[in-house]
């Protein structure tokens, strides 16, 4: 079993090494390291997270949520930073979405559908 | 970004070479070549899927889904080509399981938190 420990240990390292990554790393510095897009890119997750459990409680999303979130978006849009850090995760979370779709491949041709038996 | 991709190539390759990748492939051939084997699983299967499906969509469990379930799992339970399968898918998960978390661990240790952004 070592190989195929030693074959995801490689895969971590490689996407450390990646641009992608060491870009989303700068990115993600440059905003904590300043205040106000610190703080508003947390404010911004934070929304994020709480419609996003609303949503799997199956509560409904009030106007003021509605109002809130896209009050935020419109901030979030205008602050470069943030802007870079958001395109940044989401390439990040194509490739890693690749790379998961890659190692799930051999269950996905046992079971003849993607995820397998999962 | 190649060598990202080639890591998950190495790491796909790596899966499909292991003892366990390759005990389950047996066991679930052994089991889809068995007429009754293979109703029994695929029936089982069936139930757990619609039964999960309930359950996302906020239903209740009715008593005859309940009884319908712990039937067939007491059938499957004595049945040893599936047993032996769904113990091989259960040690597979795991492995698979601690494969993502290595590979999530780059973005685990940039946001603090599993998953990351995500
Ligand atoms: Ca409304
Ligand atoms: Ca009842």
């Amino acid at each position: 079993m070592a190989n195929v420990y030693d074959a995801a240990y490689n895969l971590e390292k490689a996407i450390r090494e990646s641009d992608d990554y060491k870009n989303l790393k700068q990115f993600y510095e440059n905003v904590m390291n300043d205040e106000t897009s610190k703080r508003l890119f947390n404010e911004f997750r934070e929304t994020q997270f709480q419609l996003q459990q609303k949503q799997m409680m199956g509560e409904d999303l009030t106007d003021a949520d509605v109002q809130k979130a896209q009050m935020q978006f419109s901030l979030i849009q205008q602050n470069e930073a943030i802007s870079k850090l958001i395109q940044a995760e989401e390439r990040m979370g194509m490739i890693l979405s690749d790379l998961n779709r890659v190692m799930m491949k051999p269950l996905e041709d046992l079971y003849g559908m993607p995820g397998g038996f999962q």
